[in-house]
């Protein structure tokens, strides 16, 4: 712990306290944690947290919920509010409507929207928020492109990431695998999972870039089932809207897709996201 | 943006000027944005971001960084500090040393810890520090385990990241290859990255979770090469003191790890890293 010479002044104490909680989302800090670190009374840093409360509420920039009882404590937990959703929509649309983004075989080039911080870190803070009365114990994806998005989610939510692999890897040490047929595709493929990856009865959230038949969550949806595990969610960047029927039936979206026709790329938002 | 009824207090301002220069680490947020967020004077705001400047300096929560003159502005860069440097590596360290962690073929288990928020977000953060005076202008690393730790760097110095992959997959459009030696196999393997991925001329700083020989690592050296750009940097987590000579000169590593004898897992933080 840092030795603060001197006390500091409330508004100091407010910005660090802020600092600290947003950098570790879901986290319950106690109360104690801040009357060491400011060497002030209890009395003093319950009245900080109200005001922080207040800020993150009135500026919609998070939730600070505190949790009364000896175990208790205070977290922030991330929330992305409408101007910020608006924004993040219309930019990825206008990238994803660019036409050169098409490529042989009628794929779309999307890789770059996938591994930018600034597009992954808020869709991510959006799983995390939409799922985070869910209790959820890890959050799972296949490799490779969703990775970046799931760890975001996962940061957010504060539990580890599990990633099943399309191949058996002897730096997984024992693996259980699942075949499943790739909606894209129409193949079969097998998926891998280090045994010791997840343990018995986890709640797991299940997150993925794109979902056309839903083939690819199925198969993830299986192999947390092989686990004795239960999933709680499955959160997709990107689902088609053709087939309407998925392979898996209860799935969150952010946006929503038509078939590429004549070059023309039509995408909206998930409306549910702008209620 | 959101439109306040009333003007808020100091302590209020100071909140959440911190939560949104941490939301967004290297992004210069101007004064003005500021000043119209908070409907408040130039000289208010000025006044603001020296508290805030001191919070983060008194606690080592941070670098805020003002940029003077027309184009100017403030921004956050992530600060590692000494406190949370040696928690951080006796933790890792103490998970690296149970032996349980040794499967067959004699390779350590260490997909939980490259998958847990809680190591990569501060990995992730202390390369960001290290390299944030290189003006990056992308992250790459080859899939898969690394990709959490590449995409916590990039967050935190707000540039994309770059994934190089094992197979030639469709959806990534044109690509170019290069073939390299697996330290850890003895194998040539290929990697392959779009081509519209890195422009010409950019700065790439190259992240890894492992390295024996530095195969891997040369590979993306010479991917980058390809690419008519520059590597500026490469960081590693954790380096194996065997073989010593590497196939890439300059690298950074957080760790450094023996060979493993009789079960025996000898682990320890880049010495330079506690100075």
């Amino acid at each position: 712990m840092v030795i603060l010479l001197k006390k500091m002044k409330r508004n100091e104490r407010i910005g660090a306290i802020v600092k600290i909680l947003c950098d570790r989302p879901n986290y319950v800090y106690t109360l104690n944690y801040f009357t060491e670190l400011f060497n002030s009374a209890k009395s003093t840093i319950s009245e900080d947290l109200v005001i922080v409360k207040k800020i993150m509420e009135d500026l919609a920039l998070g939730k600070v919920e505190t949790i009364p009882g000896a175990a208790g404590g205070v977290k922030y937990l991330p929330v992305v509010n409408m101007q910020k959703r608006k924004q993040l929509f219309a930019e990825m649309i206008s990238e994803l409507q660019d036409r050169s983004r098409i490529i042989p075989g009628g794929y779309l080039y999307i890789a770059d929207l996938l591994y930018n911080p600034k597009y992954v870190k808020l869709v991510g803070e959006l799983f995390a928020e939409k799922f985070s009365n869910q209790a959820i114990d890890y959050v799972m994806t296949v490799e490779t492109k969703g990775i970046p998005l799931a760890m975001m989610t996962a940061s957010g939510l504060n539990v580890p990431l599990v990633i099943a692999r399309n191949e058996n890897k002897l730096t997984e040490g024992s693996t259980l695998s699942i075949n499943y047929v790739s909606g894209s595709t129409g193949k079969v493929q097998t998926m891998y999972v280090a045994k010791k990856a997840v343990p018995r009865n986890s709640r797991v959230l299940i997150i993925d870039d794109f979902m056309r038949a839903g083939g690819t969550a199925r198969g993830m949806v299986d192999l947390v089932n092989e686990l004795d595990s239960e999933v709680v969610g499955v959160g997709v960047l990107i689902e088609t809207n053709t087939p309407l029927k998925k392979m898996v039936e209860d799935h969150f979206s952010i946006l929503l897709m038509d078939e590429i026709v004549d070059g023309e790329i039509a995408v909206e938002p998930n409306p549910n996201l702008l209620k």
